[in-house]
């Protein structure tokens, strides 16, 4: 831990360079270890919930969604940025309802993981959903998804193969297939 | 495929609201399948490699480093942006020096990723990389890392222990411990 205080850095100061609707950009100062200093540009996030639906008969529920700084359709779990006041789990409840019209009666958290620790503060908390209903959707208005029923074991294969290459897809699909390994190990034990 | 163009959207225009040092923002305006039109918020950026450096015995090269967002010590695979006219491995091969100063003999592509769909057009390339040789590192002037080795297994458990929290390092791993376990499982039959 001694040697680990060599690494922090310390904030000299702090401007707001570009307050968009989606992205807050800020540019700050940094003391370097070294005694330097340097330029940290980085972006404020709220933070997000994502979750993977698991149906009784072992499909997990993805959506297809087209990304417009790739100009690509990609497979993704749903999700969602956290709104003021919420706490990741009601996100988490609200997302799963307004992107695939689902409700689920059993919430397991699988952790957090941060996707761009370089440049954004940003936080992603997974939860694996279980005890399914069906309710109608209700997306965004400017917000348009395909929902598509596939294998737990098969999204895995895609994770693997390179067919779903978006980062908390991966990550959710990944976490979630190792829990549900533990959970069935430990009950066949 | 039919069913998915009703998901496309279309630039109507694009404008560059931040020049950073890192970040370069560009807010646009697109076409919906609607028909409305929307602000779309994104950063352009080049692109990086992440690379797990496997020895002989079994373990594997982590670094710490400190991230200025979260204001936070992460575990992380070697990873950096791909500079002008770099191929992705040359990528690879230039970070796996410059921040750990390790060379490598076999270099074997994972596939690709992306960290953050939502706002930015970063991709990650993953490779792991074997046949290694120690020279000295030569970490840029604003970069401090502390290396450390772990046996392979025990960072795979450390990604699902919730130990290890940067996106990009728990999906080179587990890409690396399955392509690893195929390796193994098809050299044994």
């Amino acid at each position: 831990m001694k040697n680990e205080r060599k690494l922090i850095e310390q904030t000299i100061d702090s401007e707001y360079v570009f307050d968009g609707v989606l992205l807050k950009v800020y540019r700050d100062r940094a003391r370097l270890p070294s005694g330097d200093s340097s330029v940290r540009e980085w972006i404020r996030h709220p933070g997000a919930s994502a979750i993977l639906p698991l149906f009784e008969n072992g499909d997990v529920m993805l959506i297809k969604q087209f990304r417009y700084p790739m100009s690509q359709i990609f497979y993704e779990v749903p999700a969602g940025k956290i709104d003021s006041g919420e706490d990741p789990l009601q996100t988490g409840v609200r997302e799963l309802r307004e992107e695939v019209g689902l409700s689920a009666k059993n919430w397991r958290y699988l952790g957090l993981f941060y996707p761009s620790i370089g440049y954004t503060n940003e936080v992603i908390h997974l939860y694996l959903a279980t005890g399914l209903d069906h309710h109608s959707s209700n997306t965004d208005d400017d917000e348009f998804v395909i929902p598509e029923r596939v294998p737990f074991a098969e999204a895995v294969n895609m994770v693997h193969r390179g067919d779903i290459t978006d980062g908390k897809t991966m990550i959710t699909i990944l976490r979630a297939w190792q829990v549900s390994q533990e959970i069935s190990s430990s009950a066949g034990s």
